[in-house]
């Protein structure tokens, strides 16, 4: 007999926590009315603060792909180019975005591997619109280097598209100071609210930068017109902007550094948890690159199965991820995003001793959450 | 003191009852385990038995513009043509976004007034591959012919698109009888959940018309594959799944002929409640339309201005629409759609009076709900 629900600990959606969860079971409101309008400018205000930012912020109706949609729709066009760095799954999907918009002109590297920066300065310097990158590859664990790459975008005059869905809200990402034209985030990641929302910040360069048939539901315009009003051009998700809206206060009272210091840590002993029970971190680090905060990718171990562990998690009460695409069956993922516990963590590493245990894949239990209660010290 | 809530009367998003705001605020699951792709499954069978049809249906995260796009952006490509019908904000709408991916021949009629068959057909004659009509026009109360339209585009080997946001679910349409390629809704009208939601039903035709750049969010055949899987090809907004899937609970326990019933009553009541208060209804009439079943526009009455309509209404607990774009200021609208009951309405239609007899718009209150109750008979 559990008596806790099932533990989410893949890279989103995470848990929401019943704070929010009630928040989001309010009463319908008018979207057209100022209680939507104050709703969604405190939304927005929150978000700046978080972003670092004084872009312009705006939160769609969609999940994450519709704002990595939006961010190349509206600034490619037919004859543009676009290069897209690619080193994981959602790099891949901008690069699969960008052939609908322009022509693409990839920057691919194996997945879980870091990007080479010289290869990407290559491909910018034939010339290019945009770049765009994923900061915290889900798919890998692995973060890739924002302040790096926004640099060479700049040195050749292409705007800077970066997608934080999984790092704003768990990792420091200071739009401004890096210099990023388009950032994107989901509602269902380090922010800790259900998935369905996804923002979206736009650079006054970026705006310029609009051009050609833009989607309709995405035009970025449209968003900027209605949010004068403290409104969103088409019918909100009202209630997820309820959720939204208590887990951006949630982060308030936490405090976005010890938020940070946080994930942080809890990322820091999932690794070292890691290390503890023999398993091996899956990315392949160079100097330009770092294992994400957010997300653990590790190595499939001998002696078990993809299903095994899933399974054998699953059993336990704890739901992990494992591979994607070609990655299936060769690495599994854990997540440390967003409002989970210590106890949650610990939970997690716990069962996963057991599980491997129980497949003879380790000898004994325990030195996992040991050596992870050492780093978390709850 | 007033221990209500207050009552949304707008045409969506409509009043979520208690249970669906339960049903939605359940915890967060994986959303590719085999729970959500249950529940998924579960969705789409009840959604296909209110639409009537053997098509493929899905659900996206977004909006109904999302879907409204999803509809267009598939089909038609730059040297496409796609006759639009427009006799209000929506039918507008679907000439805004066909304007951004074929060539658009628009058919349009004053805002409040019937489409005329003769126009479209003659429209029709020049070659079309798509035709797009909004059933139930929200802006102006007017049902229009679906029937009638389709068999003109099926006349004329056109793909037919209805936008039913607001009349499936409150009104009978039986996507299959009437040969409707593509239809769409929004999970927060008739359906009576809360917004965010968009539903799609494809025929094979629509299907196979599918060409060109189309928008990566909204791509159709990324639905029907992953839908196979009891899956959405991207994040779902799953809490937003479990309140659909219990207001689709409660549409099947309410009984869809019950529930279509249940709408005529009450626009009936409405419209009576209209008649006696003096008032003038805004749709102007012709045989091929009807008034909607699930939205009353009226012509805002010579002693009132919108605002001090809409706040009045506002004070008794009550939030009423007013026209859009150019008919701001002249019409009001008032929507019975979805999980409203009968005191809900009378409510409404005592405050109306109240608010009109404040105004010295009219002389007594009392025959408006007299009226309607004589309908409703609760």
């Amino acid at each position: 007999m559990n008596f806790e629900d099932d533990l989410i600990m893949i890279p989103g959606p995470v848990p929401v926590t019943p704070r929010i969860l009630k928040a989001m079971s309010k009463p319908m409101i008018n979207h057209r009315g100022t209680e939507f309008s104050n709703l969604y400018s405190e939304i927005l205000e929150k978000l700046s603060k978080i972003l670092k930012t004084k872009n312009d912020v705006f939160v769609l109706s969609g999940s994450g792909t519709c704002a990595m949609e939006a961010a190349i729709g509206n600034v490619i066009d037919d004859c543009d180019s676009i290069v897209t760095v690619v080193n994981g799954k959602f790099g891949d999907r901008f690069k699969l975005i960008g052939k609908r918009y322009g022509k693409t002109i990839p920057v691919e590297f194996d997945w879980g591997t870091s990007i080479g920066l010289e290869e990407v300065e290559s491909a910018l310097k034939g010339g290019a619109k945009a770049v765009t990158m994923v900061h915290n590859e889900t798919s890998t664990g692995i973060l890739n280097p924002a302040k790096e790459v926004c640099e060479l975008a700049k040195k050749y005059d292409a705007l800077f598209i970066l997608d934080c869905i999984t790092s704003i809200g768990g990792i420091d990402v200071p739009i401004d100071d890096l210099g990023v034209d388009i950032a994107i985030t989901g509602s269902q990641k380090c922010l800790g609210a259900p998935p369905g929302l996804s923002i979206i910040s736009v650079s006054e360069k970026a705006f310029e930068a609009i051009s050609g048939k833009v989607p309709f539901y995405m035009d970025l315009r449209a968003y900027k017109k209605s949010s004068k009003k403290g409104q969103t051009p088409y019918t909100p998700a009202i209630s997820l902007f309820f959720a939204l809206d208590e887990s951006l206060r949630i982060i308030e009272e936490e405090g976005m550094d010890n938020r940070i210091l946080r994930h942080e840590k809890f990322a820091k002993a999932m690794r070292a948890a890691i290390n503890a029970l023999g398993l091996e971190m899956f990315p392949k680090l160079n100097t330009a690159s770092r294992y994400s905060d957010t997300v653990t990718a590790v190595n499939m171990p001998d002696g078990i199965t993809d299903k095994q562990l899933k399974d054998g998690m699953r059993s336990h009460g704890i739901i992990i991820a494992g591979g994607q695409a070609h990655l299936g069956g060769k690495i599994f993922r854990i997540s440390t995003m967003g409002n989970i516990t210590g106890g949650d963590l610990l939970r997690t590493i716990s069962a996963l001793e057991n599980v491997l245990s129980e497949n003879k894949v380790i000898d004994k239990s325990g030195s996992g959450a040991e050596t992870a209660n050492e780093i978390l010290n709850i």
